[in-house]
């Protein structure tokens, strides 16, 4: 049985402490990663004592070299952590006697550990965030770049999976970029840098709440799931039968068995991720329900969720960027993807313009698709008279309803599939990117 | 087999559907409470439409006129449902044709039904935001005029739910109107205003993009997280062995077998509705998971969703309103749960300010604990002689520190526990409440 | 203010309750289809309580007769709710009373609402249960007669949606059919009705456990995990770029839009409801999670969960039923979708069987798919010549690799895609069904 | 760049791998604990691989004594991985070449990596699961021991956290040791052994399904959610409030401000558990979601979530086994807190015996608690007068009411907590465990 000697709380116990709990206790396995923003913490602290009048200045310049000292081993990788080190904290003010004597104890004046793990972990999200946010933008300028050099490809747009309308490819790239608009991430970081005073409103809420734990799990699930919509959009495109793009071998994997098999790996992963993300969201909610207030050992949780969280996220968003920078499309099979029957509602709009409600237009339109399908015919091949038997109103200026890049640039409204309007959207994220370097 | 006549694509169907299919994929029985935003929309759309050319002025005006017919109707609770209405955007544009006629038949021209429910979804939440912010405000007013009445009632704060230190009463009620701080509800529902530019920045985004109903449940379920661990303390203060509280009758249920018994059922209530709201926001973000972009039918499980969390959230919000507003404060019993223990970090302050580094004075105060505990008495009860074997520093004035009263106001620190600083927690809630009503 | 006097607990509450409490606490809205399970419990329990003598037989055959008279009037909508009926036990009971006077107060002898609830919920399950194994077995029937019907169909199989290996179509539809084996809810139905003797073996734990709920709940999103999967297959086989299959009318859905659409929305709707299902079971446990032993009112969560739950997979497999047996499948395409890459692993093989250990066949045959692609031909249109420069193990007979039917005919073993082992899994399959059925 | 060559799919690659892509993808960090598993499948496959004529029996004797030496080199920790081996079975068949030559080539003839990892993780899960199932026996057969121990205690069993009637400190012990019993997993062990014919039913199914992995993850959140319970009421009685339970030191933990504290560290690391092991359910469900048939790389998350889970859940039963054999119980604190109002029922009961019906005799009873409450005296306090003004039925026997062994006593039936009841369910839970050891 070890002794209890070096234990925070040393004067009190009695028993000793079962060996499988010690190890279930600890948290140093995982938060010895905090070791640089806890040092930063305590040297805060202790200025502040200083100012209370708690330390002498002589005493607070001791501390202040002294952590220095230890923040130095641990960048040197000499550090060396005891059994009786449970966490980063109990680690550094223990390593920190060693190196200056009894004036480490003074370090620990008026602030609980419970306090200290709250700020460790803001000082080291405000990091982390910074980024991830970084890593995010990477990806939206490379999507944005991409957009911009292959704004002419038409491909169909989809919805249900089934062809819609003819759409440019820079629409469907910018649709990602925009839904990965990380502005989310600078609101909630700015938000918890301003609201550190809003958070000391009130002592108990402050060790207790772990809100911004529960949002960055919650961003980081939401913007998961935007990633693996866009992973199953480029699984799609990159099957042998959309042909539309193709993974670099950089991010492919062959088959052990199947030598022609060249696998999105890339991608499934990030689909993957999504899930393993938000479990970690589901799972600090789960821990956080129905706990009495103020600090309680439960929330330990939070760490490993958001080391893991962001590990996942920083790998994700680099896999991500080198995916779309190096993916391949085939232009030929795009254009080849387009069929008449996608100008439909252009047939409906056609009529629209000669004055026909939408409805009636819609329903016209559709006994076109019918009669097409019934012939064995693709849309377009119908002739005048053909469509005549449906409504007076076509003329033979039907014709110019067949052109794909004509109907596309009907979309000109903003946020629409016209060469106009993707400019503006590239200009509009391009904006963005220039203020988030300001 | 019914007759596909009355369905949107009636032009092209030749098969029957399925009765079950039909009821599986109809949303009419949720969505109906959207008439009201949906027939918002139209009339703002068939307004956009003449601008555009599309409608005559006498056309529009017929619409808007036929749109306010239709209404009356659901307000004054006589429209009828036909089999065929599938959705709240059919039934409303079925029944305008046959108000108006064919005019009707142009309202639907450039826009689909999968832009019509997201721009629904979204007026309707704007709404609902609005009246949820109001009932957490009240719930807030109701706290701090708690918080501020008994200003003066002592209890035991707690940690791991071990008695800690001596808390003030309003400092606990503070921190829950502090956790419960609705700024994130307008913040979201002032982004959702202001994002309707943002969001058209691209059009296979606003479709298929959901963020602010995911954001919406999970907003929701944090709140709900907090009051689970509000009413969980609650739960506890009232059983009998804390007996802090006491549930008015109001909020209480009797058990039908023991006739002494009385339940906190309204707080059981609050504490259990955080799983069913998290089970929503986890099963939407599960359905999004891996979706194709743009539009695809998934993509109706929003609404249900939506729709029973804002009415959960509207009974917890206003149920626990009466519980905090009606709840019994037991004074005596909150002042005997104090004890000397709980002084002990007090203690140990007391040898700090002679001099003692803090690791050695809770060291020390831990072993005046111990030898108390030993004894078998109270620990304000150890004879100076007693304590001087601890430490030389203790003097006389050690008496000093047994005064529950004087120890809660050491705490004068912004978000502490003494008097002043709960008064200006209580300043600082009320500029808040104010800043609301403005 | 209500009077409480017709209140269970009458005798001691003084206060009044506030009406939203009332209407958050009832659970009268959803509990009444509890109706005929709750009689058939109370005419056990009365016919329990006559066997220990606490009713006389008059008295037994008194309540009998009420209580059949109860479920009459439930049975014929005629039964009317009282504002003071918060939920079915009560409003049973009170009706009783008005039918039979006072000796209606002694059915309550020596059992609590927690328990009714409980043996209830058990009850309707166990319905609920047959009702949801029927519908299963209804679906794999339908599945195994397509197997049967339409074994000779050979279409690509695919890992990580690319092409792998020809495989029947037949084996395809069994690997769903096998995913969705109910033999879990026949195992869980089992227990449960096993394991009334072994849940009494504590008291405690058996108002307090809701395993057979979150088993259901988990049984349940186990099961839409595997028809979500299922359905994203059949959505991507139906997309024009497959064009592999094609759904019946009667289970898509036109475009309000796009007239030439035709919406697979009976398969997102499938795949959609997994995300509901595991929210419904998500939330439950969350409310399970850290609540105190016994009953709390928390546990009245269960029942909204289990009953939406049963309606939605009711509803979801009578809809994959009707999809798969109306499905049509294109034979032509899915022949065409076989292209002589797909066979590298049987060029491997082919060199496995002249003596070459496996890697260096997978890479020798990855040399000829490589070289193929190269020279922009079909992999079984390398020459001969070509393919001995990768290996002299080569001869004339390679040619036989290139049918694709002599191909899946190599997979024999039991689970594999040739005939024979196609045919027995059809047989395994329908010796369950025929199991099931005694 | 680094050469390709060393990839299994060596021969077709030409362009780079991204390194963070390659970290991405390889799982070797997690899985090489499945060395051992994935040696013995390679033993068995390398013997069928001879049977069926594709290895010569020198050939086979070569791989099984080179597969030996691989794992001696495992266990004696002398392996040494290479950057390019991205998972287990790569490294050992990578190791095996280097051992014994070209032969090792031919052990992968006819089976996948991804037929591998199934069948490795099958093996893991089935040594895994029976130490899990081991650990829980355990457990349980200390609750048993301390159950039958202590059998004499009593104190108040509660609902809804208020007092309801006295029980025996067994019942309460056994609540749990039944929650807690371990059929499930045994059942689920038994199933995964049996069910390896059954799987094969279907090859397609065989590589893609991961019900295993769900139910085992399932099973660990089911039996968390108990042990959260658990937790939950120790830390309760644990409370100076209730002080009917003492944790020992060793699964305490101190404060490192307040020296009194002596927090139940151990038992809200158990019940916070509750939520990271849901957490990975959750997460691995949301994976499998709508993910195509057969392998996707999506699966791999399946493995680092069940050796998490496995590792917290050998963690969590130790500590709790290690909690209940070291809690010391005070007996005369819980004697303390049964109070006169908690035989309020017995009170309704004895009535019942004199003939009064239920509903009547709970209302009476109702009225004479509060009618004590009004006075201000214990229920038992009541002069028979005073009960007879509210019936007179009520004679001087109801004295004996109020002995609280006598009311437990009452309940003798299976599953109460008469000592009768007890002895039984202590007998039920021993020979659970004595059939567990044969």
């Amino acid at each position: 049985m070890a002794s209890e000697s070096g234990k925070l709380w040393g004067g009190r116990f009695v028993g000793a402490v079962d060996p499988i709990m010690e190890k279930f206790n600890a948290s140093i396995t995982y938060d010895r990663q905090l070791w640089e923003v806890d040092i930063q913490g305590s040297k805060a602290y202790s200025r502040g004592l200083e100012k209370a009048g708690l330390l002498t200045t002589a005493e607070m310049d001791q501390i202040l070299h002294g952590l220095d000292k230890v923040a130095e081993e641990w960048a040197q990788g000499t550090f060396k952590l005891n059994p009786n080190d449970e966490d980063i904290h109990t680690a550094n003010e223990r390593r920190l006697k060693e190196l200056i004597g009894e004036t480490a104890g003074k370090l620990h004046t008026g602030r609980s550990r419970n306090d200290q793990v709250v700020t460790d972990l803001r000082l080291w999200m405000r990091q982390t965030c910074s980024t991830l946010s970084n890593l995010l933008w990477e990806l939206i300028r490379t999507m944005v770049d991409r957009a911009e050099a292959e704004c002419d490809v038409l491909f169909p747009g989809y919805t249900h999976l089934q062809r819609a309308q003819p759409i440019r490819w820079s629409h469907w790239i910018l649709s990602g970029a925009i839904a990965g608009n990380p502005l989310g991430v600078d609101r909630e970081l700015l938000r918890a840098e301003l609201s550190f005073r809003a958070i000391t409103l009130n002592s108990m809420d402050a060790t207790s709440e772990r809100d911004f734990v529960a949002e960055f799990l919650f961003w980081a699930s939401l913007c998961m799931t935007h990633l693996s919509r866009m992973a199953e959009d480029l699984i799609l495109y990159g099957t042998k039968e959309f042909s539309f793009v193709q993974l670099s071998d950089a991010y492919s994997t062959g088959s052990s068995l199947m030598p022609q098999k060249k696998n999105p790996d890339s991608l499934e992963l990030i689909r993957s991720k999504a899930g393993r993300v938000f479990g970690r969201c589901a799972g600090l909610l789960m821990t956080l329900k129905g706990l009495p207030s103020t600090y309680n050992k439960d929330l330990q949780e939070d760490k490993e969720a958001v080391f893991e969280v962001s590990d996942t996220m920083s790998a994700v968003l680099q896999v991500a960027t080198g995916v779309i920078s190096t993916l391949q499309i085939h232009r030929e099979n795009m254009g080849q993807a387009l069929s008449p029957d996608m100008l439909a509602t252009d047939l409906a709009y056609y009529l629209v313009r000669k004055g026909m409600p939408f409805r009636q237009a819609h329903e016209a339109s559709g006994k076109a698709v019918f009669m097409a399908e019934t012939k064995g015919v693709a849309l377009n091949q119908l002739s005048l008279q053909e469509l005549q038997t449906i409504s007076p109103l076509f003329l033979s200026d039907v014709n110019r309803v067949w052109d794909y890049r004509h109907s596309v640039e009907q979309y000109g409204a903003l946020g629409g599939t016209a060469r106009s309007s993707i400019d503006w959207q590239i200009c509009q994220v391009r904006a963005l990117l220039r203020a988030q370097q300001a």
